[in-house]
């Protein structure tokens, strides 16, 4: 039988493939194509218009260092906004921490979130949490038009192409930081330094993000299935610095993390020479 | 024209691929295969049976964090061994230090070293220092019989397979410590946490050095043509813990470095959980 492959073009000349089980599902929604693999390294997989946005190997990884590094600036967060981030990931380590009374996630597409529910339980499985609500519509706009007041606001996007392109607007990042309360911090995918592609956004998010908050800086994992294995997460906020852990550290140690601990919180936010250089050029 | 791709399998079932300019030598060498390529993203880099050793995109990467992280722990070294090595980008930093006095490289193979002095000048530019003196032959024979002393030994190998094997064994690593001083450090390429195949040689490493060395850990760096991007070093001492931080920052300043820095020699050695446990298991 011939093997197939799933192939992710990183940049034009790089890619990245990987040997596939099962084909297991196909979809073009409103929005963008679906696809849901099995593989013999990763687990299960999927992917939005080609690009891999979760695997049953290394999700941990990204969700870990999504959510424990603001939740563990500020423990007394109770109110989040997370936009995108359908497979469920991110909600599913939110749910960990009692403090934590309400979670609106707006997803643009609604057959993201329910095919992660069918074929990616390990990331979706916290999505029926009471304290979560659900919203299928587009998060820029829900943010111009929100009443509430968050305490932190997850950017669980995809790249700036495609759906998740006014994710990573000035107008977007006006929004959160309108509807962030005075302690508030935005925590957003931040794509990748190393290739030229990537680090351009990387460059222009920052921008933004600093322009509009006193606090504004990245923060790094080893996420091997990402373009380059150096990915990038933002971290602006309104008052509180990257560095003050107050984690709960008996609450942390139960939820059984494999990527976050107190010490890889400081180690994270520690760049690169090339890469302070990059965020700091004009 | 047809495009060509250079690609490496990372595991048998996940696969890096480089779109090729032009694949400037093959040869087979009584030890192994050697190539050279020029590529869009990487620049030129050079492969050992299909195995990427070292493109002029991210180079500095590795050969920085191989060579700054132990001599900023004890910057009185004056005696170094490279075993391997054969690109010359070891050679090449350490060569910024004045205080050394003597490096000796200890490469098997001979056309790698030539070739990248022909087709790779960037790491292989600083071979011909006068204080470097190149010994072609088997680093582990080599070690067994010098009746040197060193203060540093820097293990640049390849994959623990084929002509790089040898420099894994326990018999190796106690000849390495013989010919260290008491105040020694041994740096070695350690492979990666992630995937399977390049864990298990992690663990293996790590444990053969723990039990020679009153300190031996690991630390890290974010090299994205490298299997999985997430890439070890291993650092073992006898007398120097590797956060003791003792570089002359002025003198550090003074080279240019595109990576290291201070806070990254702390940062490197946090680890990520998984990380940690699977060196910690039994």
């Amino acid at each position: 039988m011939r093997e197939k492959w799933f192939s992710e073009y990183w940049t034009d000349s790089i890619k990245f493939s990987v040997k596939v089980k099962k084909h297991l599902y196909s979809h073009q929604t409103k929005f963008q194509k679906i696809d849901f693999y099995d593989s013999f390294e990763l687990g299960r997989f999927f992917t939005l218009d080609d690009i891999m946005m979760a695997n049953e190997k290394d999700q941990f990884i990204y969700h870990e260092m999504m959510i424990h590094v603001p939740m563990s600036v500020n423990p007394t967060i109770r109110k989040v906004l997370v936009i995108g981030g359908g497979d469920g990931g991110s909600v599913r380590e939110l749910t960990k921490y009692p403090a934590i009374e309400r979670i609106d996630m707006v997803e643009i597409d609604e057959e993201v979130v329910r095919k992660c529910q069918e074929l990616l339980p390990l990331t979706a499985c916290k999505l029926t949490d009471p304290r979560v609500r659900l919203h299928f519509e587009d998060g820029a706009k829900f943010v111009q038009t929100a009443q509430d007041y968050y305490d932190l606001i997850v950017v669980d996007s995809t790249d700036p192409i495609g759906p998740g392109e006014g994710l990573f607007t000035k107008e977007f990042y006006e929004g959160c930081h309108r509807i962030l309360g005075s302690e508030g911090i935005l925590v957003n995918q931040h794509e990748s330094p190393y290739f030229n592609n990537t680090r351009a956004e990387m460059i222009r998010a920052h921008r933004k993000l600093a322009a509009l908050f006193p606090i504004a800086t990245v923060y790094q994992a080893f996420i091997p299935t990402y373009p380059s294995g150096h990915w990038l997460f933002g971290f602006a906020s309104k008052l509180h610095q990257p560095n003050e852990f107050q984690a709960n550290e008996e609450l942390l140690g139960s939820f059984g993390l494999e990527y976050y601990n107190k010490d890889i919180h400081q180690a994270a936010f520690v760049l690169p020479t090339y890469v302070k250089k990059a965020l700091e050029s004009e």
